[in-house]
C-alpha cells in the first residue's frame, strides 16, 4: 500500500491521479490533498479517501473542519504545502501544482528525502538546476509524470543515457496546427481551447497551441535524462499516439505508444515496479496511420526562441515562464490577443538581465518582478 | 574480444554478420566459418580473418588446404558443424544456417553451455521444444537475431513476460502485397522475388510474401519469450520501420523502430550490453507516414493454417516447415506454380501423423519423410 499526499489535487492532472487511486484502492491510499480554491471538490474527495490533511487557502478551514472535524487543515499562507510534505515520511508527494508555485514543495519533498512524482513541469523548467543539486544528498526518486518523459522513462529502462544519440518528444501541433500564420491574427480563446487530442487544463491547453508547452518538455527531458539540449528534439505527429522516442548510439530506436491518455503515465509513475492492469484500448490496425513533420519554426516561433532560452540556461528560463504563464492568463481571460503572448514574453526577456544559478529566492522575487512588467507591459499597449 | 563461430557464413545473415565483425575489428573476431559450397567467398574471408576452423562438404577440404595448410577442416559430411560447436568454449556461436539442418547445432551449442545468437528460424520453429529443454540444464543465453525477436527482445529490456498484454510482429506484406487472389494465379518467379524493404535470401523473399515467414516468427516468439499463442499477433505495415510492439498489461506499449537493416538485429545480438557506435539514418520527419493494417486471412491463407499448427504443436511444426521448404525451392527452381506451395503444405499435413514433444531424431527423420512426400506429390500433379 502506497500513502499518496497529493499537491493539487482538483486540477486536470489531481483529477486523473485520484481516478488511479480509486481504481487501485488495494495498492494506493490518498492521505493529503491540497487545493487553492476548488472547496466542494476537495469536500467530495475527503467523502470516498481517508484523507487526514487539507491544505487550501485559510478562508476555507471552517468549512473543511466543520464537516471533517479530525482533519488537519494547513493553509497555504502559512507554508502548508512545506508544512505537508515534511509529515508522513513514508508517503508519496505526486505534485500537480500548475505553475512555479509547485518549486519550493518539489525541493522540500527532496529534502525530506521523499519520492517525487512530478506533474508540476515548472519545478524543472524553473528550478531545474535547483533540483538536480538537491537530489544529490537525497534518497528521493524523482519520478515525471508527464506522457512524454514517462514515455522516455519506459523507453530508458534498463539503458544508459551514455548510449543515446537523440530523445525524441512528439507534439501534436496543438489546436492551431491547420491555421497558417495570417489565420492566427484572428483567433479567439474558444478557438485555442479546443485541443485536438488531449483533454486538459485550459493553460497546457495553449502552451500546447503556441508550441511552449514543448519547449517546457525539453527543459525537462534535459534535466531528467541529463541530455544536452542539442540531442533532445521534437517532432509534430497529430495522432499523439508516440509520445517519445528514444534513438540509440547502435541504432536501435524504441518508442513509446499509447492512447492519449494521461492515466497510463500517472499509473506508471504510481506504481513503480509492479505493473497493474489497466484496461486502455490500442490497435494500430484500427488506428491505420501515424504521421510524423518537422516543426514548422516560423508558424511556432516561440519554440525556437524558448530553446534558445533554455541552452543560454539561468534565471531566463523563469522569465520565459513568468511572462508565458501571465501572458496566457491574460489571453485566457480575453485582455490581450493570441498574438501578443509572444510579444510579452519577448519584452519580458528583453527587460530582465539573465543571471547564472539563481537561488530559489532569486526564482520566486524575479517572477513577481517578470509579472508586474507583464501585467503592466499588456495594459500599455 | 568476442570470438565467433559463424555458421553459415556466406548466405544474406552471414555475410551482413562479417559487415558488422569487420566494422568493430576491436570488438568482434571471426574464428571458424561454415558454408556448404561456397569455396570461393569462404577463401575470400579466410583472407581477412583470423579463421581458425572451415566446416565444408568434403569435396572442397583440398581447395581449402593448399591455400591454408594451417586451417583446420571439418567436413559436413562427418558431423563438422556439431565438431565445431565442441570446441572453443569461449566463443559466440553465430547459427545463421538456412532450414532444419541447423537445430542440431544450435543443440549441441547449448549443451557446450556456449551463447547461441540464433539467425536460424527452423531451430525454433521445429524443436522449440528441445532447445528450451535444453536450456534448462545450460549456461547457454539463446540471442534471437531477426528483426521482429531482436525488437521484442529490446522492447522486453528490463521487463518481465508476465506483465505483457500482447506481442506484435509486423509483416511488410512481401511482394505482393498490392496483388488480388486473382493476380496471384499469374506470378512468377521474378515478382516473388522483389520485395519491397527488405534484401534477404530468396527463401525468405518467397516466405515472406506467402506470411509463411511470419507464422515462423510468432513460433519463435512463442518460445523465446515463453508467450501463449494468443498474446501473439501480426500485423502489416508496409513502411518496415517498426519491428515489433509489445503492449503492457499497464496500458504502456512500447515499439521498436529502425531503418530495414538486419545488420542493427545482428551488431544487437552480438554486443550484448556495451552499445557501439553505428551509424544510421532514422528520420520519422522524413518517412512522413508509418502505415498498420489487419492480415487478409483469405489473400494470406497460409498465416492461419500455419497458426492453427503451432498451437497443435508437436511434429506437424517440422512437417509444415519441412512441407514449405521443398515446396518453396520447387517453385523457385520453377516446377510448381505460387499458389501450389500451399497446395503442397496442405497435403502434407493431411498425409503425416502429429506426435507430440518429438525427439530430435524423429524430426530429422520425419523430415526426409516429408521431403521425398512433396517431391513425389509435386511430380504426381
Amino acid at each position: 500500500m502506497k500513502d499518496i499526499q497529493l499537491l493539487g489535487a482538483t486540477g486536470s492532472i489531481g483529477t486523473q491521479a485520484i481516478d488511479i487511486i480509486e481504481e487501485f484502492p488495494e495498492s494506493f491510499r490518498l492521505k493529503a490533498v491540497s487545493a487553492a480554491h476548488s472547496v466542494e471538490k476537495i469536500l467530495t474527495i475527503l467523502k470516498r479517501h481517508p484523507v487526514d490533511t487539507v491544505v487550501m487557502h485559510a478562508e476555507y478551514e471552517n468549512k473543511i473542519k466543520s464537516v471533517y472535524p479530525d482533519v488537519t487543515f494547513l493553509s497555504l499562507e502559512n507554508d502548508g504545502l512545506i508544512q505537508l510534505v515534511k509529515t508522513d515520511k513514508d508517503a508519496l508527494v505526486l505534485n500537480a501544482l500548475v505553475g512555479s508555485v509547485g518549486l519550493p514543495a518539489t525541493l522540500e519533498t527532496i529534502a525530506q528525502s521523499k519520492d517525487v512524482l512530478l506533474a508540476n513541469k515548472e519545478s524543472l523548467v524553473v528550478g531545474g538546476h535547483l533540483i538536480m543539486d538537491a537530489l544529490k544528498s537525497s534518497t528521493s526518486e524523482l519520478i515525471p509524470i508527464d506522457s512524454e518523459h514517462s514515455a522516455l522513462k519506459a523507453c530508458m529502462k534498463g539503458r544508459m543515457t551514455e548510449d543515446v544519440e537523440t530523445m525524441i518528444i512528439t507534439a501534436s501541433g496543438g489546436s492551431f496546427r491547420d491555421y497558417t500564420l495570417e489565420d492566427l491574427k484572428k483567433v479567439t480563446v474558444q478557438d485555442a481551447l479546443k485541443h485536438p487530442n488531449w483533454s486538459m487544463g485550459d493553460k497546457i491547453t495553449i502552451d500546447s497551441a503556441t508550441m511552449m508547452n514543448k519547449v517546457f518538455e525539453v527543459i525537462e527531458a534535459h534535466f531528467l535524462f541529463g541530455m544536452p539540449y542539442d540531442k533532445i528534439d521534437a517532432i509534430i505527429h497529430r495522432e499523439s499516439q508516440v509520445h517519445a522516442l528514444v534513438h540509440f548510439k547502435d541504432g536501435n530506436v524504441l518508442a513509446h505508444m499509447g492512447p492519449a491518455d494521461m492515466r497510463i503515465a500517472i499509473l506508471s509513475a504510481l506504481q513503480g515496479s509492479k505493473v497493474h492492469k489497466y484496461r486502455t484500448l490500442f490497435d494500430l490496425a484500427k488506428i491505420g496511420s501515424l504521421n510524423f513533420e518537422g516543426i514548422d519554426r516560423e508558424k511556432y516561433s516561440l519554440f525556437d526562441l524558448g530553446l534558445a532560452v533554455a541552452k543560454e540556461d539561468g534565471l531566463h528560463r523563469a522569465t520565459l515562464n513568468k511572462a508565458n504563464e501571465v501572458a496566457v492568463s491574460l489571453f485566457l481571460k480575453g485582455a490581450i490577443h493570441y498574438l501578443e503572448i509572444e510579444t510579452l514574453i519577448k519584452r519580458a526577456l528583453h527587460a530582465f538581465e539573465n543571471e547564472k544559478n539563481p537561488t530559489l529566492d532569486t526564482i520566486l522575487a524575479h517572477e513577481d518582478a517578470v509579472e508586474a512588467f507583464v501585467l503592466k507591459e499588456a495594459k500599455r499597449r
